[in-house]
């Protein structure tokens, strides 16, 4: 498990973490626990954003790989978290109309992986991302993202359809994919886009659907009901691409 | 790891493997064992045609989930495979141009998973894998298909070139991805087609490329080398899919 390389276990090990400056994606801290370390682990936790969850021994000993917690597991993520307004230049610098793919809750960090090299390829300038209830830039995501972590700017934030609706006064309009939507080569899909993706099993949820302009389909022909979530937003981006190549 | 229930080990539980008739895609033999029952099963694996490996005790230590393999451990198909014709005639049932994947080597389990599931939803009849260095059709695989492998028929072959040739005998037309290729929005992707796409590392091998009509480009403008296998299968069968409707 490569993912291991980035999670931490133990007290010394969790709080030099912090103290090291390291962006700790998520703190599992055993619940009930109220000791000197324990407090001073929270203590660092909570100047960062990072999710603490209170959880049973029974779950610190199924996450842990060691076998020695201590009551305490941290995932590191093995990538600095860009700004939205870091994408928003890379697209200003590049003299381009914004494409952004906004993530609302993709979970398997090989899917996470595949899409942020997607996004580079197809020349999207840069992802969004939850904090809470998404992978995180981990090792697993990083080689899964076949080097694109380090050329793809990835922010993470707290509300996505707020940062929806901060995106519109860019100008931006979104999109998103969902089976009840129109067909997407009847679509205009071009100008300052947000490519928005659900969740793999849930879909995007009602909140931030109702904040985009319009729902978009990919024509489906088979038995079963949906695309791996990285190949759905592979066939969406490239008719984007499409038509924007169209355009010029 | 789901993938071990479809891992056989020891002496016993691989002989009745196979002479319950049930597929198996790999035999690993400790090298240099030539009792009985090790005999035995070579004799029931060479009435099939599953791949049989002669290796190390190390290998297969590792290989092995219960620490007891006794010199023998088989992969088991989780699905049956089905026949070439099948595919044909999946097409010729429905009144369609017969459409294709040919996998030239994918060997990550997710990724050909979510290339069935792909096959399955954009229309394709049947999906044609190799026999050797590529994986079968594993619990793994049926997982990441989401169900597609139920519906979709996969069929394994000993030599992709060769089978590409007969299907050429069908009226079929090849095309394989590659970075060399023409862009694909310029080509007419309609007809009886077969999608080659090849190895995640290596692309598609030299003889098999030869054999097609058309290599076909996904315009790709970002920093790093190429899609997921998955992610460019989907991208390149929904541009097909779109040409094919706008055909009628």
């Amino acid at each position: 498990m490569r993912y291991e390389e980035f999670v931490e276990e133990g007290r010394n090990a969790v709080l030099e973490a912090f103290r090291a400056g390291k962006t700790v994606d998520r703190l599992f801290v055993l619940d009930g626990c109220q000791d000197g370390p324990i407090k001073s682990i929270l203590r660092e936790a909570k100047k960062t954003d990072c999710i603490i969850s209170f959880v049973k021994k029974e779950r610190l000993d199924q996450m842990s790989s060691e076998g020695k917690h201590q009551g305490v597991i941290a995932y590191i993520a093995a990538y600095e978290y860009a700004e939205v307004s870091d994408i928003l230049n890379a697209a200003k610098e590049k003299n381009e109309d914004p494409f952004i793919f906004i993530l609302d809750g993709i979970e398997d960090p090989h899917n996470l992986g595949a899409i942020i090299r997607t996004a580079n390829l197809c020349g999207a300038h840069g992802v969004i991302i939850p904090k809470r209830r998404a992978a995180g830039l981990t090792a697993t995501v990083s080689k899964a993202s076949a080097g694109a972590i380090n050329y793809t700017p990835v922010a993470k934030v707290t509300n996505i359809a707020k940062t929806i609706e901060e995106l519109k006064k860019e100008n931006m309009w979104f999109v998103c994919a969902d089976m009840d939507g129109e067909l997407m080569y009847s679509q205009n899909l071009t100008g300052p886009i947000g490519l928005v993706i659900g969740n793999e099993g849930e879909g995007v949820s009602r909140i931030v659907r109702e904040k985009c302009d319009y729902i978009t389909k990919i024509p489906m022909m088979g038995n079963i009901d949906s695309l791996n979530a990285s190949v759905a937003t592979g066939v969406i981006a490239y008719e984007i691409v499409r038509q924007r190549m169209n355009k010029k």
